[in-house]
């Protein structure tokens, strides 16, 4: 075995990486090329900011011994975190019902000052376009966009529910995430695509995530099973399993035409926001990220072709190969600072 | 009066802009601090790219001459343009049909060996941004967006109809204009703002711009008007008078419910496409350039409140001051490069 210099030599170039979510909080040692080579995951709903920043804290401390007993030298911490970010301080401005009173936290401060490490914090959007940009499909772009429907697996329909609730997104544009004038960019499930249409979560109507969301599609699915319309031959439902996208994805693959056309009008829906986004912005590259992004890809690239301006939609259309997009993104906040030596 | 010495001193720090559209052709002596000092202007439709490039050089010739008895010392030619300009190269790309043939055409080459002087070229709402950038209400802001609806005044129908075609824009994000991955960026007018909706210029349906610009409602006047609907009293048509949106206004003015209904949806459409531009952007201040500014702005400010996301409707909804947005960005891409002395 090489001596302890070796050792030391052959460390690894490393980053502690956190993602926070409404249900789940999950710290990942990650290597400078973008391997997880640790993550431990806790699901924590409803605590008080008291209980979250210790959980954080407590896991940190866990991973960073970790690190050391797999030869990682790390580099920083970098945050992933439902909300509205102000990366330059390091603070949750706001967070939505998810991470209910996540608000005007410094994440920074804390957590550099337990750990003796710096901090870089954005949101999960951000993050995400970020994992691409280093690690996944947005590599070498300059113009993209991501658009993130949720992180779960398909599976459970409860971590389904729970994980896939909106649509959230990040922006690359001229090589630099946008955060806007008071860091709400990339709020891209609340771009409108009708003039009235459905109720969404925001308060308004005719929201892209209201129509193509995992949350609109279970409402949808909920209303289809209540009237009888929606569980069809070769589907079996557990007893008091609850109802969800999943189980309309299910319904119309089994050929249900009232699944299909639910999930039609939502894939028309993320159509018509993402061809905004093309006029808008004109990406090289739109990323699907998360769990529905394969369902509607498909249906985005035909609409494009029909309804959007030629020279706009000389655009890949790409499903994420990423599977965690959010936590490489974070990760990269800190390998893409220390490795330029600014702060 | 003074020597020529003190002449030669005195002399005004200015830039010739040149503003091309499709029916006219225009050439202004700009001072650095904004004063429109002699402007001339050509109607001239229909041209080939030969004429049309003499035309430019001509009256540029002519401007030039008139900057030196206005003892101004010209620094640089910069160009608004119709269509998708490449801005580092000085390249017209492609236009729609208001100029006709005006695709792959090489400005900057010409106009500077001709000229003498270091030439800059962007697109017409990208110049108008510019404009407000350095002389309007974008004046030391970061994140901005101008929606422009055409530059005509209100009095004439036939300059209206030929000069209000449709919406165009520029948007300054992080303190520079947004071109997008091949400088098709900001085409604003074609917003989605409907899952359908009426037919789009564009060939698609359902743009902010088939419900709100003037050529959206010229068509609407004119349908109006056909059935009897438009005229009311207190309107006088001239013999042979052709209907345009100058006349659905006052008609609306004047108490026509019909007419105001067509104006509210269009009010509407702008508010969902801004709010697309809201979630997406996140901009400080939306300004809202042209003849149609004044008339939309309070329904804007209306509807964002009521359906924008609190953070983001932290924003500015301004009428533009400026009268010629697009000429003074132009001279500003001159002002502005020579200034940091980088061409
Ligand atoms: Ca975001
Ligand atoms: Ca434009
Ligand atoms: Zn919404
Ligand atoms: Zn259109």
């Amino acid at each position: 075995s090489p001596s302890k210099d070796i050792d030391h030599i052959l460390e690894t170039q490393s980053a502690l990486a956190v993602d926070l979510g409404g249900t789940h909080l999950r710290v990942a040692v990650v290597s400078s090329t973008g391997e997880i080579l640790d993550v431990v995951s806790r699901v924590a709903p409803h605590q008080s900011n008291e209980e979250r920043m210790n959980q954080i804290l407590k896991l940190l401390k866990e991973q960073s011994l970790k690190a050391i007993s797999l030869n990682c030298r790390v580099l920083g911490i970098g945050v992933s975190t439902g909300g509205r970010v102000n990366p330059t301080e390091g603070i949750v401005m706001h967070s939505t019902d998810s991470l209910k009173g996540w608000d005007e936290v410094d994440l920074r401060t804390p957590i550099s000052s337990v750990l003796h490490l710096p901090v870089w914090v954005d949101n999960d959007g951000n993050c995400s376009a970020l994992g691409e940009k280093k690690y996944g499909s947005g590599k070498g772009l300059d113009n993209f966009i991501c658009i993130a429907t949720g992180t779960a697996c398909l599976e459970k329909a409860e971590s389904f529910n729970e994980r896939n609730p909106g649509i959230g997104g990040g922006m690359v544009l001229d090589g630099k995430l946008v955060h806007g004038s008071n860091f709400c960019a990339a709020e891209l499930g609340h771009i409108k695509v009708s003039l009235d249409g459905p109720d969404c979560l925001c308060g308004s109507k005719g929201c892209m995530e209201a129509y193509c969301s995992g949350s609109a599609l279970t409402r949808e699915a909920k209303k289809l099973h209540a009237s009888g319309d929606l569980i069809v031959d070769g589907m079996m439902l557990q007893e008091g399993e609850e109802i969800s996208a999943k189980h309309l994805i299910e319904a119309s693959q089994l050929g249900n035409k009232k699944a299909k056309a639910v999930i039609e009008l939502g894939g028309k829906a993320m159509s018509v926001g993402i061809t905004s986004l093309l006029h808008t912005l004109n990406p090289s590259k739109i990323i699907l990220c998360g769990v529905l992004g394969s369902l509607y890809a498909d249906m985005v690239r035909k609409y494009i072709k029909e309804h959007g301006l030629p020279s706009a939609t000389n655009v890949d259309i790409i499903v994420s190969d990423l599977k965690e997009p959010a936590l490489l993104g974070a990760a990269s906040l800190v390998l893409e600072y220390t490795t330029r030596r600014t702060y």
